[in-house]
């Protein structure tokens, strides 16, 4: 495979992933654990997009508290390359302040791909070939993204629906009809069984001139303040200057703010073994399970009596088990967390107890 | 209360508490486990009998490989007071061997008291009651056990059926009818019901003469090895003479080999708040608990969300739980351990098969 040409790639590493405490941590966000496999999940993402878009072409778009944390974690990546929001404030002014700076020393035919730092595939071949598709369908001036053909009524994902099928050289592309929030069961049970919905994966595709052209569009007054910021930072004007422009933009996300509202959009249709990771019970699903259905992993031992589909995460301690099932187990040196799976998504009500207790050494 | 005259204490510590696996090991067996208050359990034994019998008379029966453990662990004990046994052979030739060593040096009107290093008493001013007049019926003539009422039908305990109530000044003391094995729920059920049974605490008391005499007569060939065995150490013989007496003297318990034969053994019976701790369930049942019903033990912290009736021990780790109900998680710097509370019997399974890989690091 060659690489693309004149393609540049953002990976979003704003997020924490408190749901993955005590694992995720300030100190040690989602995106620097390793959580399967050797590599972590933002150098795992890197790896991935490598046979397609050389290292100076890669872009981590990340928040100031997160700047140090990624420098040293990816030494190889020119330091340049890190690119600091000043604030959290929803995908869409992260997305354009990317676009708009990269415009600002590109053409703006290049193509911009974002993905997410903390997202699993397990099919990276086909993950290529989603890019390759994606990028040619975004050179045709059309906004895209990459759907994800659901394996299961997920609810903690959302969903889009696709339209008419546009191509199907690569991979089928489709118009993207609507974006659906996260649903409950039986209404993402109907999407699956409708074989017309794919999971958001939140991974886009453009050339700088369209995404620039939308946002002119469906959000002037964020463009606006886009081009003042990346005025400002032409001129080395202060910190504050920037952020001043910066938290007038109002909060929206990329899905909300420009993919609903442009026509034309594109989906990218494909099954790449996907999983965001929200959770333990997600992590769990994704890695493989011994003939008890259990899974232990992080390096530990687990030593089980009669215990079945648990997930069992220690570094290098002993975890013994008897008689559990469907249970979650983490231990890291300095803390243990016991859930039944299905509780997994309570970890972040944990983590907002440990938030307000102050309890600065556990967060 | 002024000590009794003429009393020998002998503490059996021979055990090891496999069931409170990760927290009991090899090295740090359940007598010198602190599992509740601040003293370790044979610490905690001694303490409550200090009020009535002088350390000097107090002895502790182990075996050679927990010689120097309880020696360190008991450094104001006169190293004199620890009586090794060569090997274990079960309760009748123990507490046979003591008696017949202190009667080598005492009169035969001396009382021994002979308790488990390793079980809890909530009421020590009834425990030290119930020796009292233990020590006041075995000077009568009498071999004395010590039952305890029954707070539940727990079939973890053997029971005792009592007789006649033969005197009730300090506390009801009646003629031991019989000694009934662990029973299933149904039988315990119907003991408890019928208020005739007590709970089997191993704890004797009688003078030195009589029990050597019942050794005499119910096991004359015990009787008779016991005598060359202090004879010979009496005359400084090499430990593998000594040895080879004591490994020819049948196993036995001091339930079948001689209470239940002898006529006219008596039961002290009272409420003691007694448990011998016999598994993280049993812990569970002796510890205070919070509003939720958790008990949180051992110096860790539990961060509980949504979990009811757990018991948490760890040390100094943080153990968050989300969801949970009747389940026990120990942590102690090397293993945790997870398991419903239901099937803390099968923590000895564990050990068996930590035995059975040869995982010395973790038995």
């Amino acid at each position: 495979m060659t690489s693309e040409k004149n393609v540049y790639l953002c990976i979003l590493a704003g997020g924490s992933g408190t749901r993955l405490w005590p694992l995720s941590r300030q100190s040690s966000p989602k995106q620097v654990l390793t959580l399967a496999g050797q590599r972590s999940m933002i150098q795992g993402t890197i790896d991935r997009v490598l046979p397609l878009i050389p290292l100076e072409h890669i872009l981590i778009l990340t928040d100031p508290s997160r700047v140090e944390l990624i420098t040293a974690h990816l030494p190889e990546l020119p330091r340049g390359n890190i690119l600091v929001e000043p604030s959290a404030r929803g995908t869409a002014p992260a997305l354009g302040l990317a676009a708009a700076r990269l415009r600002s020393r590109l053409s703006g035919d290049a193509v911009m791909l974002s993905l997410h730092a903390d997202h699993l595939v397990s099919r990276p071949e086909v993950f290529l070939k989603a890019l390759r598709a994606a990028i040619k369908t975004a050179r045709s001036g059309r906004l895209v993204t990459i759907g994800v053909q659901p394996s299961s009524p997920e609810t903690g994902y959302g969903y889009i629906e696709r339209g008419a099928l546009l191509e199907d050289e690569l991979l089928p592309v489709y118009e993207l009809k609507e974006f659906k929030e996260k649903p409950d069961l039986a209404t993402a049970e109907r999407f699956v069984a409708s074989g017309l919905y794919d999971w958001n994966t939140g991974y886009f595709c453009w050339m700088l001139d369209t995404i620039l052209a939308a946002f002119a569009q469906h959000l002037p007054e964020t463009a606006s303040l886009l081009a003042s910021i990346v005025e400002a930072e032409a001129r080395s004007a202060s910190p504050s200057e920037v952020l001043t422009l910066w938290e007038a933009i109002p909060r929206n996300t990329i899905d909300e703010g420009i993919m609903e509202r442009v026509q034309g959009a594109a989906v990218v249709s494909c099954d790449l073994g996907w999983s965001d990771i929200g959770s333990w019970a997600s992590l769990y699903e994704v890695l493989a399970k011994d003939e008890a259905g259990n899974v232990s992993t992080g390096g530990g031992e687990h030593l089980a009596i009669d215990s079945h589909n648990c997930l069992v995460y220690s570094r290098d301690r002993l975890v013994a088990t008897i008689g559990l099932e469907g249970m979650i187990v983490v231990d890291t040196g300095d803390a243990v967390l016991v859930m039944p799976s299905e509780r997994a998504q309570q970890v972040s009500d944990l983590v907002k107890l440990l938030k307000a207790q102050q309890r600065e050494r556990f967060l």
